[in-house]
């Protein structure tokens, strides 16, 4: 029977390898980049704008994991919150190519890298998303690869040669 | 001349391949789980008991990044804090094995997998840590592996053969 919370959204037959979605953009504010940091990554370059200066970051930045999960957020806006999500598997390759800075903006693209059927889970897909986040002056300051899970809406259509064998990354 | 915030500190002389450090404990609460979800992973399993329930989860579920920024709080607390820290390059292989659900407490181990001076910045070393993060049942709930720069106390001594090219990850 369909889920009856995602049965109107995108599933796996509607999504497209190549396809990509716009992230954003989202300015990230001193009080932003404290109040996170207090919480996750409590250093005095995120913390302290004099301590700040004199790291090796220049200034007040942003955690990495900051960036990472706000992208997230544009993401489940933009992309995970329309199709029949079930959730994430993880994700690899994440590099912090450049600082976010106080006062920075940042946006981004998602590119769907692959779609496929799960061998195992017959109403399952694994789809993956390559991010490419940038700031105001369009310099790759993140980039990072996830896995996603999504519902397939026939699940009794025959599986493809090429799906995973399981549903680990 | 010496960071005098960093000089007491563990630097890349004093850390050791393979050295282990056990992060946590830490309990996730229900306002844990949807005070994080509200702001970065809006999803209704992440914030709603009901609709958690009827979800892959089958019940109400961290976000798989706030297990990710809690576990970088503890590394932060029992070691990144210790050590002459200049920042996190990125991480690689993140895998949720298991979601962590409410009231469950994560604890984990860092390991210290590989150190390594940079052949372009004498006075920095870089650093890659295992994290292997538990319920407490002793499930696996993430993996992730993560790179971080330390500074290196006499960076005119001769650097290895095998040093990094670069410092990205």
């Amino acid at each position: 029977m369909p889920n009856p919370i995602t049965a109107d959204r995108r599933h796996y037959e509607d999504i497209s390898i190549g396809e990509s979605i716009a992230l954003g953009p989202r300015k990230i504010t001193k009080r932003d980049i404290i109040a996170f940091a207090s919480e996750f990554d409590p250093f005095p370059f995120h913390l302290d704008e004099k301590a700040a200066k004199q790291s090796l970051l220049g200034g007040l930045a942003a955690s990495g994991w900051q960036t990472g999960a706000l992208s997230l957020r544009m993401l489940v806006d933009e992309f995970l919150s329309k199709i029949a999500s079930m959730g994430g598997l993880g994700f690899t390759n994440l590099k912090w190519k450049k600082p976010v800075m106080k006062n920075d903006t940042i946006s981004g693209t998602a590119t769907i890298t692959s779609l496929r059927r799960s061998k195992t889970h017959p109403e399952m897909a694994i789809i993956t998303i390559a991010l490419d986040m940038r700031n105001q002056k369009g310099q790759q300051v993140m980039t990072l690869n996830l896995a996603n899970l999504v519902e397939v809406r026939n699940p009794g259509a025959p599986i493809p040669e090429d799906a995973h064998e399981e549903l680990a990354l």
